[in-house]
């Protein structure tokens, strides 16, 4: 457990990171889960432009910061029990990697239900 | 990782869970974020009613099963590579055990931003 600056104590998990889930906060979609360590939140906080913690290569990420589809963040919002955190935002292109404006396009029975907003393979090398 | 009868693959963590959004299918409002093993994931799917994967009590946990306050599930979502489920449901009272719709009714500068739906104390004892 670990704080970071913010009016609500955060519980940072034994791995020094909160899940993170990001809202568009227009349309009400969830458009992905993320996590993040404190430093993300505070640049997140302070910037007003997603940061998560990249669990794979354990490094601090600006969402876009590669593709141009950053998140401007609305506000961040905290649950019950600290340890997970809402970003309300305004989504630049897609969320997904797969082009899709949301990581759920998909339903458990496999049906493509989300949109593709964009090609991966005309923004990603 | 292992499998769960699903059309889509699932990736279940080392701990055996995957991370479960659960959001208000009408109002779009993100109401908690959980934790599901197989098992929990197949029980939701065949019964209707979401169930999650207790971590601090290694229990399969079917939401609202002493409260009432279940969770009917519409539609469950899978994300881009498979280790977060979106549930999207309607929910009987309140999502969060302090009596809130949502359990994201603060934000990260300690505002409460969401509404009281029920009391706890008359609802858990």
């Amino acid at each position: 457990m670990s704080r970071t600056e913010s009016a609500v104590d955060l519980a940072f998990g034994d791995d020094g990171l909160v899940t993170i889930v990001a809202q568009d906060a227009s349309s009400g979609a969830v458009l992905m889960v993320a996590h993040a360590s404190p430093e993300a939140v505070e640049r997140t906080h302070e910037t007003g432009l997603a940061h998560y913690h990249s669990r794979s290569r354990d490094e601090l990420w600006q969402k876009g910061e590669s593709s141009g589809h950053v998140q401007h963040v609305e506000e961040i919002r905290v649950d019950c029990d600290g340890d997970a955190l809402l970003y309300r935002v305004s989504q630049e292109g897609g969320a997904c990697h797969t082009g899709h404006e949301s990581c759920f396009y998909r339903t458990l029975d496999g049906e493509t239900v989300g949109e593709r907003v964009f090609d991966p393979d005309a923004v990603y090398e």
